[in-house]
């Protein structure tokens, strides 16, 4: 793990990197939009190393932008859903999908982020490309696209 | 250093990140977009340890994020300039900055990122606030803000 922060930086992306820089920090987070929300199904669907979810899960409680709700008793089990502050950084996984689809797609885009109701694509400014609304996290879904994995989202399923 | 390919995700995101998905690496891409071109000013900026600053360096190259230009013949002396692949990259950088701005950044903004001529700030859906211009990352530049360092930015003064 690299050091957890950048004292050096007075830097708005270092701070923010601080909470989500590392790769399976944001792919917690991208599930978690997807709908994930079960530590097993967090594991499954990413097959990392359960001590490292662990601590992955617990760095984003800690930080606000997860929040643990107990969804059953006995024994107690506990959910993970994203914050405000979590539901924020949806620009960002907008952003990085948007690269990865021009730059490491070759069979299209895996995922489509389309407004809600209307069915427009979003565009890399996060607008609808139909009727050129804006769009964020609330009024957009996720849909598999051209090149979407038979187990689209695999963990939701 | 986590692993570096994701193979069993057929995702953009997992696939952008396999190519700046560690933090020193986001750093040294934003350093470029600060006008850093020469290891000795990557390193001084960032205060990373020469062999990782060498490795990241040579991932971003053969990623094509990065050119190597030669400046100097004897000795030999390259710099490294973002490609056009690497200034796709001013999105995600620009939302994880805005990010930062809003939940870490309680002096206000170190950065501003303006658009170029206008000065009008630049909004997280890349807009300038003053013209309604749509503004990338060749119509911005990027200014101290309420909370710049002194030294802002550090390594291109």
């Amino acid at each position: 793990m690299l050091p957890r922060t950048y004292d050096n930086q007075v830097c708005s992306i270092a701070r923010t990197l601080e909470t989500m820089g590392d790769r399976w920090t944001m792919l917690v987070i991208r599930d978690a939009f997807l709908g994930v929300r079960r530590f097993e199904d967090f594991q499954r669907d990413l097959g990392v190393a359960r001590n490292v979810l662990t601590d992955r899960l617990a760095r984003l409680v800690n930080d606000g932008v997860l929040e643990r709700h107990r969804y059953q008793e006995k024994p107690e089990r506990f959910e993970y859903r994203l914050t405000e502050k979590g539901i924020d950084l949806w620009p960002v996984l907008v952003s990085l999908m948007k690269w990865g689809d021009r730059y490491a797609a070759p069979g299209g885009p895996p995922t489509l982020i389309t407004h809600r109701g209307c069915g427009g694509a979003v565009d890399e400014r996060f607008r609808c490309v139909e009727c050129g609304a804006d769009v964020d996290a609330r009024s957009s879904e996720a849909r598999p696209g051209p090149a979407a994995p038979r187990r689209w989202p695999s963990a939701v399923l």
